[in-house]
């Protein structure tokens, strides 16, 4: 369909992977390629793609690029933004232009990824890659208590020890984890810290023996190591997998996302408590614990009106929460309409005025994904109660 | 001065370090701070800031910030941009804002980072600060012709080691050294590598034996392990005070600042090498060799007017050089008037225009440092020959 004065751009099959280019370790892919493709095709030079959302098997580059997505796996090795050399982009002009990490001039890279295509649309994108680790190893410690746990992950990283991933689930989540995927989580702990550490083969031991003794310091009631690649695959694809086990326990959920300093993880834990119980919520926490990201799963059925009212209520509750603990109101999940007027509590007047200007340079008349992002006095229809609140995988 | 519409702002004692926060791993510094008193408070706490550029004695953190500068430690540790956690800026209309890495909405850090003034001025900074390393290394690698060398630099970064610094300089630079420092560097040789490797103790004879194997494979005439503390400071010193030391050689030096692909390093010495012999221009090089950012340092007379211009000319035979073989315009040093023209051949229409565009938001008069950065058609008096070229230290 051609557009007067723009450019024409068919973004249906726009999910080819252009180029490896395994000597500098990077890849040029369109936007519409799937996350995981990437890593599976990098594999084959001992090489992958880091920023590993649980959606990876059908989240596109395009929206990892657009979200800022992180995932599992960006405590050790950083989120989107950290794995991007450059972009070519189209802006509300048909104006084409191309984003250099090398170069002298203006970055604008960091600036378009986690825009949500406000400022412009990704037709490109070189990304990162990473050598794949010599070894891998995955361990799993159950506490009593959600607190114990969440010390536990607190010493581990002021050790200046950072795992590649550690990640938190209670019990309503390693439960229903383990009636769906039979992936070995125990299902009799309050809260189970899934540690995986990769590197090389000779600091393995060194490295189980230190977060070992730290997690059994904090109370730790069991411990294991996963025996082998069968071992951690499941592991991963329960946790990768526990916003759909959720099924059993509702048919729908909400996933909050909200990131706290990691020394508040307990505080905040009893906020998510504290927020879903009032409401009569049944909520289950399964997050990334090492860098405070929290990912609250609120169970509800849509065709109550009530409990999708009650759900909404209670997840601005845990932004207040996330807020008012010195956190910030998105980890990954990004702003669009659903978190735009809470942006006037997390940056002044005058920072918002310095993004809506940028904007102005890229899309003045805001046709690119318009009434995101930016408060507007109001909320948008699709998330006010009580209509449904946006479904989104951990 | 007060300004009318605008703020009022005195930058002469904006030099404090207005707070360090050993627990989350950052300072927050006013731009005026000198580098290395960043890193001398940091120490107190087994901290540092990464970013070492040779003129760290000397170089703020609010230069740094806006040449985006690097060093010999970015090899491994990454430029300026990868160690700034946030900003707070003033623009051209008066408005504070402030920019953070974390939060959501636009990340305009990496876009203020590099942008030489042009884009506002930086009134305070929150940088990353890293633990020091547990155990530093350094040695001497001698070889008896360039292109040896060059091919050892490629070698160790495809054997999938990254030492922390990996540095060569040339004979006419090695014996000015000497001849100023008596640091230890052999002067008999063609080209010297200076490769420093930081980390756990239990790594470094592994990493040592990997790295001397690969010299020697490659011709080394001599390798040596710095004994201590005190050889690895001085051999540190001789190589930051490099561009100093050529004061024996001629009263006045230019500085190029260009990048190459690694595996061009060969071709692109030969093109220094011919492009000042055509000039009669005496050249010594020192160089961040492990991430291909050459330094040539031309060696004149500012009140020999025809050395003057032979100067420019080989400076400019030498950018071209870099661009012809893939590479960049500037490596850390900016681009200032000095390279402006040159941004038409790195950059397209549409990309400057775009840069241009985002420069009209925070800047729309070109208050803020003008003429800086664009291509404007014709060079500034400042730099074209027979004035005196820039003279920066390496």
């Amino acid at each position: 369909m051609p557009v007067e004065g723009g450019v024409v751009i068919s973004f249906a099959r726009m999910n080819r992977i252009l180029a490896l280019d395994v000597r500098n370790r990077r890849a040029h892919v369109q936007p519409g390629v799937i996350n995981l493709d990437v890593s599976k095709h990098a594999a084959e030079s001992d090489l992958f793609f880091a920023p590993d959302p649980s959606s990876q098997k059908i989240s596109t580059i395009g929206g990892n690029i657009a979200t800022n997505a992180g995932g599992p796996h960006c405590l050790s090795y950083g989120t989107t933004v950290n794995h991007v050399l450059g972009l070519e982009i189209v802006d509300e002009h048909g104006e084409v232009f191309t984003t250099d990490l090398d170069g002298p001039g203006y970055d604008l890279t960091a600036a378009m990824v986690g825009s949500e295509g406000t400022l412009g649309i990704v037709t490109s994108a070189w990304v990162r890659l990473l050598q794949l680790p010599e070894t891998v190893r995955v361990w799993l410690a159950a506490f009593g208590d959600v607190d114990s746990a969440s010390a536990a992950v607190s010493a581990i990283v002021a050790a200046g020890i950072v795992p590649t991933a550690l990640e938190m689930m209670d019990a309503v989540i390693t439960r229903a984890v383990e009636a769906a995927f039979h992936a070995g989580y125990p299902t009799d702990a309050a809260a189970v810290l899934l540690i995986e550490n990769a590197g090389f083969a000779d600091d393995m031991d060194a490295c189980e023996a230190a977060v070992e003794a730290i997690a059994k310091d904090h109370g730790a009631i069991s411990w294991r190591t996963a025996a082998g690649a069968v071992e951690r695959d499941a592991l991963w694809a329960g946790r990768k997998g526990a916003a759909g086990a959720t099924g059993r326990i509702a048919p729908n959920y909400y996933t909050q996302d909200v990131c706290v300093p990691r020394s508040k993880l307990p505080q905040a834990l009893r906020a998510v408590d504290a927020a879903t119980t009032a409401h009569g919520i049944v909520v289950g926490n399964v997050f990334h614990a090492g860098d405070g990201n929290l990912h609250p799963l609120l169970m509800y059925d849509k065709r109550n009106l009530k409990q999708v009212a009650a759900v909404v209520e209670s997840g601005n509750a845990i932004l207040q929460a996330a807020i008012d603990l010195g956190g910030t109101i998105s980890g990954e999940h990004g702003i669009g309409f659903e978190k735009r007027e809470a942006m006037t509590q997390v940056y002044s007047t005058a920072d918002l005025a310095t993004m809506a200007r940028v904007r102005d340079v890229f899309d003045p008349t805001r046709a690119l994904n318009p009434e995101k992002i930016f408060p507007r006095g109001t909320r948008c229809p699709e998330v006010a109660p009580p209509a449904d609140p946006t479904a989104r995988s951990a």
